[in-house]
């Protein structure tokens, strides 16, 4: 995902504050009306989408006691500005991605995904049983709020490249439009990195500027027309197995709801994070199929020195933020690294060991 | 799974009866008490603590006004009359899992799980998206009830054998317990299938009437002691790709509750989805290591041409289905398949290719 592209849609900053003006929580009759910001062009699909449906669910589950009114990147504020508007109090709510708070804390980029990290099983399973919530807390509560994984696309595509690779040697000097922690990795493979907003992709593809891109998934991918340029789609993601969303809330006025209504934001935000993985999984698989049906994409797997050498560069970013000066940076990479050396024995001994089985064997 | 161990462990039916009668709904305040009646023992792993968390979820997001009483097996009626007692009246709610009601359709079946069929995240992806909740509701309708996917388990183990197999040759005659559909494969393999109770299985394998046993996952054997007599464990289950548990409502009363009730319901049911798989997911592991490291179990792979026959049997079976005279048994098989060619291209080309890269590339 892209930080820039959301700035871009989003419009000049003062439009949002204009806006803020303009909205104030309603309390009447005990009803309340919060206000939930999000890093989301409005409809996008998978993640604003689930963005608005969360907000419904409050809604509706809570019978309009709390309404949830939601703000698209830029309605209120800018889309990299939403935690902060959690934080100033000029929202109650935001839906984005914990990575793009980095600049807060480099540890939140574990609540998100991280290079050869977790999938969106491991992540639930390590935030909600293995100590993983209790980390985010404590990060969060430094500015007052409170995170819940609220959605998930799982294992995104590898990205669309103009010429095959037929190894690592192919990477030298590509010019590659991939953000953040997985930019790092690509550019230790020998790429050259560049971060661009989603809506500029496409032309700088068709121009020659770049010669390959990632986004999010087929799902996402389709509606940008990158298929148009390049033709080789790469799997799998080793750079983002997973994509966590999260609902932020503030912490003080989450903790002075009612517990009928804590109780509702959890449970909603938890269904939530069903719900988008399972929108992911069913329309991901159906647009990769019009990608390679009707615009003749082909679908490759990057060679093994390629995924080699991305795992030994996820390997030393990871290891550096293991031994970060900063202690919570420090005990949230222990924590995520030792629950997915747990994790993964079963992601790989039962899951990966069943989806290998039933791909060679079962055919119907 | 097994029915029987519920029965078993219910005691008699007719103390179920003497139960039924002492409790009857409160209706005060405003407030009403749901009876919850579950297939599982008390306190059962994962399941049986899923049931309680989901009562406990709909009372406190509820506030009090819907609270849900929960009765393991046996406590109200047997663990396999829960279905019947939403039916006839004397529960509101029943918790287990679709394919214990196969007497009643054999289509149940597929929102449980079936041999080679979908993990956890393609049975979500088939039922919210995919057409799947409604092929359930035509079903269930019949009966007056409504299901909500409640839980799952993630693939589950293959089973616990005396001796190691070193192929198909191995399993004729072999005196296996597992259940269902599991078994009609097993049986197509050679082996001598037997269902028998959970509280059973340990006496028989050391008495040596079984020779193998199948169960659920590490989780939950760990705590029956199989690997006191067998040492080999072998992954993964093909014939439980993943267990779904299941809600089922009367579906008169619950339309007959306020919406922010009913929508309490499905969202807390949709978030217990996510949290019973996560409890699997990061205790399966553990327990597995625990019965590596503690009790010198083995860890094992099924050879390929047990795989192999296994999908020849699952493919007779479903296509046996599949040519159903019961039309909406062929419709639902139908719908089934269809979604598990769409996903399993998605789970294979991005998820399974994530997790082969990073089991042989990703070393911390």
């Amino acid at each position: 995902m892209d930080r820039r592209s959301f700035i871009k849609k989003a419009g000049l900053a003062g439009a949002g504050a204009g806006a803020a003006a303009l909205a104030t929580p309603a309390i009447a009759q005990g009803n309340q009306t919060w206000r939930m910001v999000t890093t989301w062009p409005k409809n996008f699909p998978g993640l604003g989408v689930g963005a608005q449906r969360l907000a419904d669910r409050i809604t509706a589950a809570s019978g309009g006691r709390l309404t949830i009114q939601v703000y698209a990147a830029g309605e209120l504020v800018p889309p990299l500005q939403s935690l902060d508007a959690v934080i100033d109090g000029s929202a109650e709510m935001s839906h984005g991605a914990a990575y793009y708070w980095q600049n807060k804390s480099i540890a939140l980029s574990f609540f998100t995904g991280v290079p050869y990290g977790m999938t969106s099983r491991e992540m639930a399973a390590w935030v909600r049983y293995m100590g993983g919530q209790e980390l985010w807390d404590e990060i969060y509560d430094q500015f007052g709020v409170q995170g819940f994984l609220s959605g998930d696309t799982g294992t995104q595509a590898g990205g669309w490249f103009r010429n095959e690779l037929t190894g690592l040697s192919d990477v030298q000097g590509i010019r590659f439009r991939t953000p953040g922690l997985g930019g790092r990795v690509w550019e230790k493979l020998g790429a050259t990195v560049t971060n661009m907003a989603a809506g500029e992709i496409f032309q700088a593809l068709q121009s020659g500027t770049l010669d390959a891109a990632e986004f999010v998934g087929p799902y996402n991918d389709l509606a940008l027309g990158f298929y148009q340029v390049c033709k080789n789609y790469y799997f799998p993601s080793f750079i983002e197995p997973g994509l966590a969303t999260e609902l932020v809330v503030d912490k003080a006025k989450y903790q002075e709801l009612p517990t009928d209504l804590q109780a509702i934001i959890r449970d909603c935000s938890q269904a939530e994070y069903d719900q988008v993985a399972s929108d992911f999984y069913a329309n991901d698989p159906r647009a990769l199929k019009t990608l390679v049906d009707e615009h003749g994409v082909i679908v490759r797997t990057f060679p093994d020195d390629i995924l080699q050498a991305g795992a030994d560069a996820a390997v030393e970013i990871l290891t550096e933020l293991r031994d970060s000066d900063d202690a919570l940076t420090k005990k949230t990479t222990e924590s995520f690294l030792d629950a997915l050396s747990v994790l993964r024995t079963r992601s790989e001994s039962t899951d990966g060991a069943y989806m290998q089985a039933r791909e060679k064997f079962f055919k119907i």
